[in-house]
Parts: structure tokens; sequence; C-alpha cells
């Protein structure tokens, strides 16, 4: 049985809260050894502080970019990047959010969400001494499916891939290719009682005590696919120009 | 709170064998109204005697392909073909799936996901008497990012996006692009009580009673999302090559 529950009381929080101190005191004494919790970037952002004013958005947009992956003007004047972000991660506006952000204001991702996450469950441990794992959340789109899911951008403690690759299944022959992205997966479970609207940033996890371990495995980085193995690096619309310019270059 | 488990007593699954009676009879009386029931695509396809041949698996990935939308030699002599498949689903080898099959077969997804969904869904409401909700699973790969996780490919009596585009954020600003794929979600949390390896094929998300409605909701075919739509309808390398050509056309 897996349990998922919102922490009720996280204050709103501001540049310079500490975020163990918050979950903590929200949580009680109800963690345990093997609980997830699972907080949402935007509250990571706003503790260490990653806020630009609103009028800098486009600005600080470009300065998260390392690639831009594909653009197009998805309504008239407003044009939708997709980019790479200097976490690798692939990310409309490049994670930059504008919602729910103190008026005039938009978050950065955190600096480093795998060290953050790692700053979180090692305060938590040492503050309960209960062994929990975290995972750090961004909404994000997907490629060929509409809307969004939450995906784990931030990781410690717990294991962000089941690596089935060497077992076999129930015929016995091997699972070569299957490695489920459980850390995606409990971002999306744990979305599900956060909501968007809502102010409720953390949840936890229970019932998956087998993938907490310790605070070095590798974080959510190792999710990050690198773009020389990735089929769909570039948007189609951009490698087809691309292609078009040498094609005519390698004539003329 | 959310609660996930799997149902424990499913049998293995042959042709022609009816799902809402192994269902019906492994949950017993523990299905309450808004509960959602997550089936793994596997045993319907196996109910509905999607079996064919393993000597028959290339055939059975072209005739499943609408559309090559990427190909990669990933090993040698083994090319990985994302297409898009007849559902519009894009996924590696058209969802043809070899693991846990009846030796010396591969699987086809079912001709019609959302539609057994509808079909298990109404037998658990008659048996029942409960609304239930069902979404039917693949474990799917995905742009950008390693590993994979399961996704809804059918759907019925439960909504498979949270619309929030007409509503505010907690400052009051309009929540303009953000729609949660709960179907997804769903699935994912979901598969974290199946695993791969082990037959335990469905599970029942309970918490979310508010996503249950009636059974002709769009159903999972609502989330993929049209070619012209997407911004990576096509992988890079093929697009260039595209443009390439037509490049190299343009001037001679």
């Amino acid at each position: 049985m897996l349990q998922v529950w919102a922490l009720e009381g996280i204050p709103e929080v501001s540049p310079g809260d500490d975020l163990v101190t918050l979950i903590v005191a929200a949580a009680g004494t109800s963690l345990a050894d093997g609980d997830i919790v699972v907080v949402t970037s935007k509250v990571v952002s706003k503790a260490e502080g990653r806020i630009v004013p609103a009028d800098d958005r486009e600005d600080a947009i470009t300065s998260e970019t390392v690639r831009v992956v594909a653009s197009r003007e998805t309504s008239p004047g407003h044009r939708t990047r997709i980019v790479e972000n200097r976490l690798g991660i692939v990310a409309a506006a490049a994670g930059v959010d504008a919602s729910n952000t103190p008026h005039g204001t938009v978050l950065l991702l955190p600096v480093d969400p795998d060290a953050s996450a790692r700053a979180i469950a090692d305060g938590i441990r040492l503050a309960r001494g209960v062994r929990v794992g975290v995972i750090i959340t961004d909404t994000l789109g997907r490629a060929w499916r509409e809307g969004q899911t939450d995906q784990a951008i931030g990781a410690a403690g717990v294991h962000v891939f089941e690596d089935l690759r060497g077992g076999t299944d129930a015929e016995g022959r091997p699972l070569s290719v299957t490695m489920p992205c459980v850390a995606d997966e409990i971002a999306s479970a744990a979305d599900l009682v956060k909501g968007k609207a809502s102010r409720l940033p953390v949840a936890v996890v229970r019932g998956r005590a087998d993938l907490v371990g310790d605070l070095d495995l590798p974080g959510a980085r190792a999710i990050v696919r690198p773009a020389e193995r990735d089929m769909f690096h570039t948007g189609a619309e951009e490698a087809y120009s691309d292609g078009f310019a040498a094609g005519a270059a390698s004539v003329s």
C-alpha cells in the first residue's frame, strides 16, 4: 500500500526561510524511516531567494538558457521557447515561473536542486532521526502529449531509477530496456495531493522504503538525457531549417 | 490522503478471459465510489487475444505504425524505431511488447484502449454498484529524460486533465497554460505498486473521487497531441535530412 498526503501548515515561504524547520514543524512526529518527502521547486526557489522582477522575465529566461531546443509563436505576439537550461532540463521558458509568485516577480529554478534536496534530506534526518528521501519537483510539459506532469528535478537519499535491466520478467527473459524512472513517478503521485492553485508545496509518499538509501546516491541530474544521446535534441522545424541551409550550401 | 494498492489474486490472463470478472473477484468488496482502477495494457491485450508469433515482431511493428518519427541504431544490428502508432501514441516499437508475454509471442496494444476502459468501467459499475473510473496504462519512454514511466493510453469515467486554465493561482493570476495530465500521473502512481517483473497488473487509486465522472468523458485519446501541433513531430536527424535534401534541391 502506497500512501501519499500533503503536509498542512507550511506558511508562505520567503527568502532566507529554512525549509527543514518549516517541514519538520508541519510534519510533527508523522515522518518515518523510508518516507519520501516531495517538495515543489517553487518553495525551494523562494527560500533560496531566486526571485527577480517580472520585467526581467525574458532576460531571466535567456540567462537560464544553454540552448534553444525549439520555439514557436503560440499566440499572437508570444513565442514559446523550449530550451535546455543550465541544469540540462528541457523546459518551456527554461523553468522560469510566473505563477504563484509574489506580485511583480518571477522565480528561477534552484541553483542546484540535487544539492537543495540533499540539504533538506540531511536536515530532516538529523532533526527527526528518520531516514527519509527527498525529491524536488517541477511541472513540465512533454513531447507528443498534451498537458503537464510533475517530474523530479532534484533528489537525494532515494533511487531515481528502479533498475530492472539486470533482472528477468515472470517468464525469465531479461528486462533489457526497462528502467522505470521512479523519481518522476513519485513526483507525479505527489502532485495528485498537492494541487497547483493551493498552497500545499510538500507531500509525503510512504510505502516505497526500498527506494530510500544513502544521501550520496545519484541525484535527479542522472535523469537528464545528454543532448547527444537524444533523438529529439532539436525541434523538428529547427532541425529542418539547419538541414535546408546545409543542403543549399553543399550544392552552391 | 491518496491510497494506492495492487490487487492480489489476478491470475495469468488468457485470450477470451473476462477482465471484469477477474478484477471484481480479486477486489472482493474493497472497491468504493470514486476509486480509479488502473489496468496494465498487457493484460487487456492478452484478454483481447492481441497476440502474434514473435517471429512476426518486425512485421507487427510495421503494421501498427502510422509514421516513423525517429530511428537509430541503439546496439549493433538493432535499430530502435520510435513511431506514431495507429492510436496516435508515439512509442518505441509502436508499443509492441515482448516482455512478460507467453513464450514465442509478442503482444500488440489493445485495438481501442478507450473502448476497453469503458467496457471495464461499465462492467465493474454494474457488477458492484460502485462508480469507478478506469485507466489503461503502458510503459513509455520520453524525449529528453532517461527511463520510462507508466502513462495512460486508455481511460473511461475519469477526467484525464485537471483543467485549471480558467482558474487563478493563490495570487489571483490566471493559471493560463497549466493543465495537469492527471491520468498520466495516476498511471505513474499505480506503477509504484504494480512493479514490472511481478504479476500485479491491476491497482486501485483512492482519494481523487473528484476526478471520477460519467463514462462518456473524453478518453486518453485526448492526451495525444496531434503531430501538426507538436514541435517534436519528427526526430532531429530525420528532420535535418529532410531539410538537407530540400535545400540541395532548391539550389540545383
